[in-house]
């Protein structure tokens, strides 16, 4: 078996291969929002892709979250901080969810044989459903626009650890050998560790510091979202 | 000014900006046959993305390179092992080269402000040129048939960590920040650290180690392959 991690959800076609679990991530922050959002009562999340969509859904008086660059985009209940999800507003609610990325990544990978939503906050439980699950995994970082990011990364280097300290059974292909180095230098203090990072200096320019650190939380929830008929359930 | 990377041609538009100096890498083995061709005397290299283009060159009598999957084509001159290109018989010679990865990364980058060619075998002549150079940089990782691969990017990594430390002129992108780190984990022996590496393995099966030896030995030359009006040539 396999575990290998693709950095921008423009390449999942390169990556694309049956019998493989896909896990989206997008740690700043809509998969730390979804993780949150379930852990807190919500019972379903919508992707879409893009604001149009987010609009049609928002006339069906539906509960839409909507952000772009950083920001929520006027005009809907909320953007992507983990903190908008949190509260007896969200309880038992249906929420349709459009980001600059991680619903991009979503859309991507819809047609995988499973897709589950991966962040620091579940972490733990995601490992250990992945080693039980016993397929190949893929690592989809959302990115940023298309590129690399570095908190998406650590955050797949992570996992590629736990899973290889926790199981024998996956190979690592060479995105996840360089990416498990990359989380040894960074465990200490991942915090720190990103504090050069393009889009961690984005959010702290827009007074998010406090999204940040509870994004890289780890074990906050054991939930593990999946996509299943258009939506997001809890496992 | 920045310096950045892309893990793969397929990438390379999300990346594509005015005024970038474009690094192609393919370090197993097109980038470091390239270099190596042009210190033992080649005139020009012309790159070209099929093997049907490559047969109509051939036609013509032209020397042609040709390689796939690691493997030299049937009813060419060479394959993509520098050991190739060395010696009388390519001296003052035009090559036409197609290759798996390289040649395509070429192909995808070719209208950038400058197209040069790095590998370890040119990586200090190549690092005081981009610097003197004074451009944004992208590092253009060949990959494997688009996916990320460990050799082009501890390559990437040594560039990134020899700008930085010769020149403050340069922001790291987020890639570039965690190559930084990759090569620093690799630097002390990266024949070991790429030990597990997927292209490795494949051609440590094919018995091509001296060639993989070879490819990561630095500064064996100091030319700059530079693409002009559709071929390669000397800097």
């Amino acid at each position: 078996m396999k575990i290998d991690a693709c950095f921008s959800p423009h390449l999942y076609p390169v990556y694309k291969a049956d019998d493989t679990v896909v896990v989206i991530i997008d740690i700043l922050r809509a998969t730390s929002a979804i993780c949150t959002a379930f852990e807190h009562g919500v019972e379903k999340i919508i992707p879409v892709a893009t604001v149009e969509e987010a609009h049609e859904y928002k006339h069906k008086k539906y509960l839409v979250g909507a952000e772009r660059n950083g920001l929520p985009v006027e005009g809907f209940d909320f953007g992507n901080s983990p903190f908008n999800y949190m509260g007896d507003h969200v309880k038992g609610k249906t929420i349709v969810l459009t980001t600059t990325n991680g619903t991009q990544a979503i859309e991507a990978a819809k047609d995988a044989y499973k897709v589950v939503i991966g962040s620091f906050l579940n972490i733990d439980a995601l490992c250990s459903w992945l080693i039980k699950e016993d397929k190949n995994i893929l690592l989809l970082c959302s990115g940023w626009k298309n590129k690399f990011n570095l908190e998406d990364a650590v955050f797949a280097g992570a996992v590629t650890d736990e899973i290889s300290n926790r199981s024998d059974k996956f190979n690592l292909g060479d995105a996840c050998l360089a990416l498990k180095y990359l989380y040894q230098m960074a465990k200490e203090n991942p915090n720190k560790f990103l504090t050069h990072s393009s889009h961690k200096e984005r959010l702290s320019a827009l007074n998010l510091k406090e999204d940040v650190r509870y994004c890289l939380t780890p074990n906050q929830t054991k939930v593990i979202p999946i996509y299943r008929d258009g939506a997001l359930v809890k496992m």
